[in-house]
């Protein structure tokens, strides 16, 4: 039988989602529930229900798959849609993280259910890997590159800049300082040497260009600690040129073993990927599964990719995945 | 309380635990068993047991690492062990992983032990992230690249032909190949266009080179298939530039996303390892700490690295975790 699998909410991420269970034989979408007006809302074929219908498909949702943002939707529809269904989300503010686990682990307990939280690249693929690193390494040093790739958070920043019409925004990773990482120099890095950001910017007509670069690459947090470059373009060529959401990254480790440390190791998990809605929305799918089999076995409250048997990722069953893949 | 460990076997592998166990501080090594005389195994401050003195440690030691060689020590070992015992070991004959495991799953089910098989990094670490990789990019195709690094099996091969006293064989990716797939390109790659064997010697006074290579190059399984080197060097070489242990490779995954498959992520996993046993060790360490664990939670039978929460690899707690590396 089918894991039945619910969307919530229908932006890229919901999309990519829709997309990644395609290719999930064992995993069947009942719909997407949005809180637009159902009719406004086009899917690549999933029914649509306006999100206050969602309570009439509790029995028949196994997995309900949230795809809010982090700022502001998550953190109260997570524990909230906990108390209903079995729920995953891409919680992606780290600082935020045990506050929201807190929250999501009351509420499953509480009501019998089992939830997934921060599943996604970073957190998620690249927060295993850290782990997986340390735990091998512990003498060593640990290593995140993001990019070459689309921050939306950097992105919008600019855009909130008064003669800001659009705006891009790349995370880049300075090659040489990824270069020394590799070689296994263990240096100490600045954060202006480990990203430069590339910024480009459509504005209004007659807008002060001077002012707005000023104000960009001044910005705190945002930009004042990163060389920037800001470079002005038109509308046209932001659509042609910058339409897609490519991101990726790499997390190293480096460390030493050995009776005196003589010997060096370099650990490298790297990601290049052409969008990265489409992407997480991968990962989160694999993790709906596990999560699934987790609560068969009768596992309740929250989790976390750290909590999760690899094994119940995969559709294959033990058997095959250890004739096959190990 | 710490969990306590015992070495069984003392060779190259044996050592590296011994190592990894001084960067575990929750872990305690109760002794290295050997089947040689103990007087002559000199370890780096471990006691030395005899072999037949291990049943009078079934109490005092929580898991035990077992370090003997895949062809023909662990086949017998492990479920040997495992009625007494919870067993690691680092089976590596990919082919016969199925046969073991159910040899040594029957083993600890009937005694009530925990024991995990083929842990290191191939199988082990490899095996996880073709495992992550496939359940997230179900549309994408693998590649694993080996080295440069020495393999002990196609040295071991070399050294068994007439006039050879000494050799060793690196394995060596073609980085034509590599950079193919890391561009996403899917090529279809024959095992001469992914390896290459580099092959050093050295030959007995008078022996016949031209045959010895002809022998090498020639050998079904091992060379026949490959663009293989040999060079001839004398043994004070071989003793100053080929001593060393290197290895790694990585695991490749090249899939695609999207309503039409329309785009295309890249996941690579990369190790650069100075010392091949010591890091095989580090990685059988947390797996016992993790193994350990399970049994705590009254799990019993055989398990692999696919099994294992992520989680329980970590010295640091669950809190801790999602705090600092989520």
């Amino acid at each position: 039988m089918s894991t039945k699998i619910g969307i919530y909410g229908y932006g890229n991420l919901g999309k990519g989602v829709e997309c990644a269970l395609k290719n999930a034989p064992d995993l069947e979408l009942v719909g997407v529930f949005t809180r637009r007006d159902p009719s406004t809302v086009k899917t690549y074929g999933a029914p649509v229900y306006a999100a206050d219908e969602l309570m009439n498909f509790k029995k028949k949702i196994h997995v309900l798959i949230l795809c809010g943002g982090s700022a502001t939707d998550l953190p109260k529809m997570t524990p909230e849609l906990a108390k209903h269904f079995n729920v995953i989300d891409s919680f992606d503010t780290h600082a935020k993280i045990p506050e929201h686990f807190k929250a999501v682990h009351t509420a499953a307990v509480e009501s019998g259910h089992i939830a997934l939280i921060s599943a996604g690249w970073d957190p998620g693929m690249f927060s295993l890997n850290r782990l997986f690193a340390s735990a091998i390494l512990p003498e060593g040093q640990d290593y995140t590159f993001w990019g070459r790739g689309v921050s939306q958070g950097h992105s919008d920043a600019i855009r909130r800049i008064e003669g800001v019409v659009d705006a891009r925004q790349y995370t880049v990773p300075v090659e040489e300082a990824l270069e020394r990482v590799r070689k296994g120099e263990n240096p100490q890095l600045t954060t202006r040497e480990k990203h430069l950001r590339e910024c480009y910017v459509v504005a209004e007509e007659g807008a002060d260009l001077k002012r707005i670069e000023h104000e960009i690459k001044t910005m705190p947090n945002y930009f004042a600690d990163y060389d920037t470059t800001v470079t002005f373009i038109t509308k046209e060529e932001m659509q042609k040129n910058h339409g897609a959401l490519p991101h990726g990254g790499s997390v190293l480790r480096t460390g030493t073993t050995g009776v005196n440390g003589e010997h060096k190791h370099v650990i490298e998990y790297k990601l290049s990927l052409d969008s990265n809605p489409e992407f997480t929305a991968s990962v989160i799918v694999a993790y709906a599964r596990a999560l699934y089999k987790m609560r068969r076995r009768c596992e309740t409250g929250c989790k976390t990719v750290f909590d999760v048997p690899p094994a119940d990722l995969s559709p294959l069953s033990p058997e095959e995945l250890r004739a096959k893949m190990l």
